[in-house]
């Protein structure tokens, strides 16, 4: 995102390339190199530092993290793998193939193979597979001189140290405390008299969305993970929290567009991805389609009396649809921030019963002189009714059908607009036909 | 969100309803108190320490602040402005009615008032309207320990110490250093000498989405805001951040749905607010449906003669629309996360007629078969011709209209679902029945 933040070097001389990478922030670097032919930004990086490097490597998107890790060669990777951060690390880990696998596993230093091997297990979404082992740790018996001295030592793979997690004997997590606090106190100060008791923690299978939602609602740097002895095994920081929000609403508006989610950025996405993500929505909506299509073929001799009818066809259901996915949509999303949970639901029915009544009445108001334009009383009451009725059945189906996805525990943001569209068709034909039969053939 | 971590207190005895409110977490007990009638939320809110009390008013949303501050005391609600964090208390001030806001500032100690009247001019959802001026300010100077104890008196009125600012004797920001560095420095190290230079900085007008974005690009805890000359006049944290990133996400779910957008929670909404807020595209929409409607009324004669075209109806415009909304939605959502900019259209205009073309070309082979079932080889070659055209127009006006919008510096959030697919619906019926004209009148 916002790349080009950093002019790029203008002038091609090492001198000014130099100024240019010293000057620029990894995560820019890394921007302005994935440009480059993959060959020409491993000559970039190669004559960097190690530190630097590994840096800029865990900016690359995973595509870009893939291309160049098979052209680098292994022993370098293994440099870069090591300096890694390790939930970006282990990321990467699982993206490679089984004898890159093999290979790092055998080369790399046994404490990061370790490292690996324990954060590679998690399930995928969830708060272990997200968490990064770099925290730092204190004992409660420690002073606030001797606990600072600890972070001096543990600063270099510690992703935060501006809180510090507290544990016993038994590696169980009793408690957290600020760097703040450790500051202000005076030297002999104990850690546990200025640690804050029963942090807020998840544990290793919390789902990610949770976890952002947890360390966003009580405003955290950083969220430790527990096992299911209490144990802390990890830390889940906020820049990580921030990006699974990021990245949740992202599948949700891919979801409510009735689009399978895929996790490529619309930059990078090729065709085929784009055509088999998109054609198994639009191909099975035909299903609920040719529902519609079988009502307006039932009612064909009130269509031949009546053609003036179809006129009208397109704004009625295509006014209920509107309706159903405004109130899917915002029912989604109140769903996906936790701002409406299912025993509201109760309460929202009612709501959404007054709002789509008042709706209807006015979209049937906006209709009726149409009608009686095209074709008479007759159809503008006839057109009228059906407006009323349609965009009251369309909004409450499209604020239900989350919640019933919820209940039966598929995901709500399926419930959306172009699925709520096609149910709110087959109905609002029906009932078009219908109300029109009685009017008009009364 | 999330609420209901902690049980409330079943055993009513205060000793117990004192032990819940020590070990719960303000945000948890704001909105514990939201949830009891406003005289008994303040009873409770009465007997706590100022400090505590503030932490907690802070946490309402700001419906509930508004409710409390109106039943308040006078003095005690200046007690309680005086200690909150200096954005949330401007957001507060912001919202009370013009005899409140005299008040408070003629009530309120002299620096916080001023604080309030410097904050209070700066422009909606820009940096300015989102900073804090609760930061930390070192001199580059100063060495390391002279830092250190600097930040021990600053300590409380900063949102952070975790990130100082360094600026120079006009307030110029010049860098900025993190506690880390301070406290691993040897004692005599100047502060010059560990800050970071060209720190990334927002300026005052910059849009809150932007600030957002680059919070969230550099992993940052907070980011400087400077005025026009490059003073520092405030910070962003992190989490005022996160919640930016979420209610702009929100917002978009609410345009994308063609909902106006609003700021309360689909808990809190009223009927009259709903409905205000969906009528107008609904009724809007109608204008483009009328088009499809003339379109339809024009083909008449040609529906008299072959009336199980219309069983086709749906079918083709609903798809042409679905295709429609998923290229729209994925746009709006990379153009939303600077996934992908207007500079990429031309680029991106390729790649999405291949996709339509092939979604279009598998659409066409579904309907065939029913095309012939239902009309035979004539019928057959029509629907699929159309339905080959339709699903590339529609994928074509969706993918293009966010950045149209955006080019005319409109929101592109607003091209999405219902406004494509009434577009495609008008223009879907044009061309069915063109090409039944052509075919079935040959």
């Amino acid at each position: 995102m916002s790349p080009n933040l950093q002019p790029s070097p203008n002038d091609p001389s090492p001198e000014a390339l130099d100024r240019f990478f010293r000057q620029t922030r990894p995560v820019d670097l890394a921007l302005w190199l994935a440009r480059l032919p993959a060959n020409e930004a491993w000559q970039h990086l190669a004559a960097m530092s190690p530190q630097q490097r590994a840096e800029i490597f865990g900016e690359f998107s995973p595509d870009d993290q893939n291309a160049l890790a098979t052209l680098i060669p292994p022993q370098e990777l293994v440099g870069i793998v090591a300096l890694m951060q390790s939930d970006d690390r282990v990321d990467l880990f699982q993206r490679l193939g089984p004898d890159e696998q093999r290979r790092l596993i055998r080369d790399l230093p046994p404490e990061v193979s370790r490292d690996i091997e324990r954060l590679a297990i998690h399930a995928e979404e969830s708060a272990g597979a997200i968490m990064t082992s770099d925290y730092a740790v204190l004992d409660g018996a420690m002073t606030a001189a001797e606990a600072i001295e600890a972070l001096r030592r543990q600063a270099g793979g510690s992703e935060t140290i501006y809180r510090s997690y507290v544990v016993d004997e038994t590696g169980r997590l009793t408690g957290s405390v600020r760097l703040h606090a450790l500051i202000l106190a005076s030297e002999h100060t104990l850690v546990r008299d200025l640690m804050g008791q029963d942090p807020v923690s998840v544990s290793i299978d919390t789902d990610q969305e949770e976890v952002a939602r947890r360390i966003a609602h009580y405003d955290l740097l950083a969220i430790p993970v527990v096992d299911g002895d209490g144990r802390l095994v990890g830390i889940v920081t906020h820049d990580d929290a921030a990006d699974v929000m990021q990245d949740e609403a992202t599948e949700d508006f891919q979801k409510i567009s009735h689009v399978l989610p895929f996790k490529q950025t619309m930059r990078q996405a090729g065709i085929g991805m784009l055509y088999s993500r998109r054609i198994v929505w639009l191909a099975l909506l035909v299903i609920g389609n040719l529902f519609s299509g079988a009502g307006i073929a039932h009612f064909e001799d009130m269509i031949l009396a009546y053609v003036s009818l179809v006129f009208f066809l397109p704004l009625l259901i295509d006014s209920s649809g509107n309706a159903g996915s405004q109130s899917a949509t915002l029912m989604v999303r109140a769903l996906a921030t936790g701002d409406v949970e299912m025993k509201d639901w109760r309460d929202l029915i009612l709501r959404e019963l007054a709002v789509a009544a008042a709706l209807g009445a006015t979209m049937a108001a906006v209709v009726f002189p149409v009608g009686a334009w095209r074709g008479g009383v007759d159809v503008a009451l006839t057109v009228g009714l059906t407006m009323f009725i349609v965009v009251l059945i369309g909004s409450l189906v499209g604020m239900s059908l989350p919640f019933l996805l919820s209940r039966l525990r598929l995901d709500p943001a399926t419930a959306s607009g172009p699925l709520v569209t096609t149910i709110a068709d087959a109905t609002g034909v029906v009932i078009y036909f219908s109300i029109a039969t009685m009017i008009l053939k009364a």
